[in-house]
C-alpha cells in the first residue's frame, strides 16, 4: 500500500502532461488567429499595463488642510473710515479648509429686543396682511417662520409690530459697488499634508519647497504653479467668475488640490496641481437661470449698553472657499500585476475558441478538420 | 539563416494550433459537465454581469456642501420675552455641512473674574470636602480639572472658594421643556455640488430643480422626494427620535445624502437620495444604556460693562447635524469587463478538471477513458 | 429539421470534450513542471488568499466626529489671576472634528478704528520707510498687504501712522515659557461613529465600552488603547513633539483613527486603533528647516464701550487638532474570491507554456516531443 503511494507521488513528480493539438496548416484560419492573438497580446500589453497601469494598486489619502489669510481691508461709509483685519473678515477665524471672506455687508446697528413694525418686502402683499391679521397674535407667514406679533399695524410702513431684534434689518439692497471691493488681493495661504496609508508616504509642500521661496512666491499656474499662496482675485478668476460679482452677491468656490502620484518613480515628483471652479450654479449661465444665487449668512456680535443687550448684525456677502483634496497614488503591487496576466491567459482562450469555431462551423474542409480535432468514444458503450 | 527566419516567421502566421480533443459520449458524465459549464455560465452573465455590474468602473465623489438654515424662535422666560433668529441660533453661522441648532439652554448672565463659592453637584460629597481641603490653593476634582482654591470654605454651599468666572454656571436642572420647542419648524435648506473625477460628471440639485420648485417645496420621503429643504421637527421623526427628548438634551443626527449613478444611464437620472439617522446611541434603548447621553457644548458672548471684562455663558443645548455625503458612480470600462471575461474563461478551466476527475477516477470505464485521453512515452527513455 | 436540432442539442448535452494530453515521462520536465505549478498554486492561496485576503471584497466607511475638551487654565499676567475654561480656550466651541486647544496668547486690549503709528518689525527699514513715504496716502508692504496712510510719520517709532484699530498689535515677542502651560492636563473626549455602507455595519466606540468605564478611564497605548479620553500633553508627546515648545508656538496635530475591521469575523472585534502624528513639518527637525513654523490666528472680541465699537484682540497660539478618521473593512464576497480563482487557473496556463517551450526547444529529444504533441495536416491542402 506504501509503495503503491510513493510510486503514485513519484509518478506524478517525474510525468507531466501536455495537451496534444493540432497544427492546422491553414493560411485563411492562421492570419484570422494569430491577428486576434495578436490584439488580445496589444490590448493587455499597451492597454492595461502601459495606458491603465494595471500593474499598480491604488490608495487614496488621508489629509489635512490648514489656510491662512493676509490682507488688509478698508471701507468709507457714510464718511467713516474703517479698516478690516483677518479678524474681522474671514470666518471661522481659525484657518479651516472650508472658509469664508467676506466682500460685502449690509450692517444693522444697536439691535435691541422689543417691537417694531416689519420691513415690507412685498409692498401690495403687506398692504393686504395688515388689514386681514392686525389682531392675530402669530401668524405664519411662510413655512418655519412665526413671528410674535403685538397686533398693531403701522400705517407708513404697512407692516405689522412684530417682537424682534429692532431695528429690524432692511437687506433690499445690496451695496453696489461691494464695499470691500480690496478684497481682490488679499492672499491665501494654503498648508496641506497628505498620507497614503497604503504605501506609508506622506507628503506636504513645505517639504518639497524651502521657505524663502514661499514667503516670496504668489501662485500662478504657468509660472510658479507650486506656489501655495494665492491673490484672491487671481482664484476668482481662474475659476471664470467676475470679482466684482461675486464680491456683490457671495459665491462659493472650490479649490481642488490634486495629489495624482506615481509612487513607483520619486516621490519628489508627487506634487499638487490645483484647479479652480465655482461650486454652485453655472457661472456662465444668466442670474435668473441659477436656482440659487450668492452666498451670505447673517452674523452677530453681542454687546451691553446701559445694562441693555444689544447686538450689531452683519449680513455677510462672501467668497466660501471649500478647499478639496483629491488624491490617487499608484505604485507596483504583485496581485493586480497577476490578476492582469492571469485574466489575460483567460482571453487568449477566448481568442482560441473563436477561431475553432471558424475551423470547425465555417471552413468547407470542416469535416476533414473535426476528425483532426476530436477522437469519437463508440457510441455503442451506452446502449450496451 | 535569413531565410530560416523568414521560414519559421510564415510558418508561425500560417499556422494555428488548436487542442485535440476526446469526444465522451458518456450520458452520466456528459450532463454533469454541461450543468456544471451552465452555471458556470449563469455565475458570469448573471451574478458578475448583470446584478454586480462587473462591466463597470467605479468611482466617489468629491462633493462640498453648504447650508442654510431658516425660522424664528421664541422664549418667555421669567416673563422676559425673546425671538432667537438664525444669528442667534445655529453655530457656527457660515452655513457648514456639520452645524448646531440650539434648542435648550442654560444661560449664566453677567459672568466676572473673581472668587465665588462653587456649586455643589454631590452634596455629601462637598461637604466632606470643605472640611479636608479647606487651606490648600490648589486640588485635583477630576482628571485634568483643576480649581485655583482661595482656601476660603463657605458653609452654606458646603463647597470652597474658587477663582472663576463668577457666578459660577448652576447646570444641574436642564429646563424641561426645552426652551425652544419652536425649532420644530425651521427649515435647513441644503446645497450640494458633487464631482465625479474619472468620469468628469459634475452634478448638483440645483441644476436638475428649477429655482420656482425650490421656493416652495417641502421635503417629504413619499412626495416631494428631492425637495432640498427640510423641516427640523421631520428630520427628527425621520431619524427615529422624539422631538422633546432630543430638544431638551440635545443629540446628533446624520444626514446621508446618497449619490448612488449608474452613469451609463441618462446623468439626469443621477439623482441624491436622503437617510436620516441618529449618530451617537440608539435611539430606541433607555437612557441608562447608553454611554454618554445628548449633546451641549459652552459658548461665552465677551462684553464691557464699567470698565471691566464680562461674559454671558450659554450651555448650549442643540441638535448637531452632520451632512455626509456618501457617493458611488458607475460606468462601463472596458478593463473591468475583459478582466471579468477573462476569469470567468478562467472559472471555466476549473469546471473541465472537475469532469476530468470525474472520468478518470470514479467511472467504472475509466481506464478506457484514461487510454482515450492520454497518450504514454514510452518509459524506457528514462532507463536508455 | 426539427429533428436535427434535437439530435443536435441530445449530442451536446450527452457528450463531453476533454482536451487529449501526452503524458511526458521525463523526470526533469516533470520536475520542473510540477515545481512551477506548486509555486502558482502556492502563490495563488498563500499569498492573494491568506496573506491579501483576496477572497474578501472592501469598504470604507463614512463617519461622524464629535469631540468635548475638558479642563481649566490658570493664568498670572502682571498680577492679574484669570481662569481659563472651555468656552475661552477652545475654538470653534461647538465640538468639531477640528479644533484649535489655545495654549499662548499676545492680547491687544481696546483696540479702536484711528490713526496710529505702526509697530516696526525691521528697525532699519522702518527708519528707511518713513523718509521715503511720508506723503503718500497708500502704500504697498508686501502681496495683498495695503495700510491706509495717512502721511503723518513719527520719529520715535520710526514708523508712520496708519489708519488702523489702535493701539496695533505688537507680536514681536512671543510669551516663554507660555500663559497656558496648564493646558498639558486638559483632557480630550472623542465621540466617533461609523457606518459602512457596503456591508451594512455600524460601529462606535460607545457601544463596546460601557459608560462607567469612559467616566473613569484615560487612554494609554498599551493600558487602554481603547480609551476615548486622551490628555492633551499625553497626546503631543506621542505625537513626538515637547509640549513647551507646541505650547509657546502652536502646531498641527493629526489624531488618526484607524478601524481597520474583518466583518467575517465578530464585529465586536472591529475596534479603533489611535495613532499620533505632528502634521506639518517634521518634529526632529531643527527650525530653520521648517518652511513655516507654529500655528496662530487672530481672534478679535467686540464690545461698545462709551457708545464706541471697541474689540479686544487676541492672537492664538495653539495645538491644532485633526481628527482624521481612517476605514477599511473587509468581508467574504464570492466575486472576489472567483475572479482570484479564475486568475489563478489563468496563471497555471501560463505554467504550462513555460514548460511547453521547454520540451519542445530546449530538450535533446525535441523533435520526439514535437511529434508527440502535435499532429499535423498534410501542408499540400493548400497548394491543391
Amino acid at each position: 500500500m506504501k509503495n503503491q503511494i510513493t510510486n503514485a507521488l513519484s509518478n506524478f513528480f517525474f510525468e507531466y502532461e501536455t495537451p496534444r493539438q493540432v497544427l492546422v496548416r491553414n493560411r485563411r484560419v492562421g492570419v484570422v488567429c494569430r491577428l486576434i492573438q495578436l490584439l488580445v497580446l496589444a490590448y493587455i500589453i499597451g492597454w492595461v499595463f502601459i495606458y491603465e497601469k494595471g500593474y499598480q494598486s491604488t490608495d487614496t489619502a488621508v489629509s489635512s488642510v490648514f489656510t491662512k489669510m493676509k490682507g488688509v481691508g478698508y471701507t468709507k461709509v457714510d464718511g467713516r473710515e474703517s479698516v478690516w483685519d483677518v479678524a474681522d473678515y474671514v470666518f471661522p477665524p481659525q484657518g479651516d479648509s472650508s472658509f469664508v471672506v467676506m466682500t460685502n455687508y449690509i450692517i444693522t446697528e444697536g439691535q435691541m429686543m422689543k417691537t417694531c413694525p416689519e420691513v415690507c418686502k412685498m409692498l401690495h402683499f403687506c398692504a393686504l396682511f395688515s388689514l386681514f391679521f392686525p389682531l392675530k397674535s402669530e401668524a405664519k407667514f411662510s413655512v418655519g417662520v412665526i413671528r410674535q406679533m403685538t397686533g398693531m399695524c403701522v400705517n407708513e410702513t404697512h407692516t405689522c409690530e412684530v417682537l424682534a431684534w429692532c431695528p429690524i434689518e432692511d437687506d433690499r439692497k445690496i451695496p453696489d459697488p461691494p464695499l470691500l471691493m480690496s478684497a481682490e488681493n488679499y492672499t491665501l495661504f494654503i498648508k496641506n499634508s497628505i498620507t497614503f496609508p497604503l504605501f506609508g508616504v506622506t507628503s506636504n509642500l513645505v517639504e518639497s519647497v524651502d521657505a524663502k521661496y514661499i514667503s516670496q512666491c504668489l501662485y500662478d499656474p504657468k509660472d510658479s504653479p507650486l506656489c501655495p499662496i494665492f491673490r484672491l482675485g487671481d482664484i476668482v478668476n481662474l475659476s471664470g467668475f467676475n470679482f466684482s460679482t461675486i464680491a456683490r452677491e457671495g459665491g462659493a468656490i472650490g479649490i481642488v488640490v490634486d495629489w495624482t502620484c506615481n509612487l513607483d518613480l520619486d516621490v519628489k515628483k508627487c506634487k499638487p496641481k490645483y484647479n479652480f471652479h465655482g461650486l454652485y450654479g453655472n457661472p456662465n449661465e444668466t442670474d435668473k437661470a441659477r436656482a440659487s444665487v450668492g452666498y451670505n449668512f447673517r452674523y452677530a456680535k453681542h454687546y451691553m449698553e446701559d445694562s441693555k443687550e444689544k447686538r450689531t448684525l452683519l449680513k455677510v456677502f462672501g467668497i466660501r472657499i471649500d478647499i478639496i483634496v483629491q488624491s490617487l497614488a499608484r505604485k507596483f503591487d504583485i496581485i493586480p500585476t497577476l490578476t492582469a496576466i492571469g485574466s489575460g491567459v483567460g482571453i487568449f482562450g477566448v481568442a482560441t475558441v473563436v477561431c475553432d469555431l471558424v475551423l470547425l462551423y465555417l471552413l468547407p474542409k470542416r469535416e476533414f478538420y473535426k476528425n483532426m480535432k476530436f477522437k469519437y468514444t463508440e457510441t455503442h458503450e451506452e446502449v450496451s
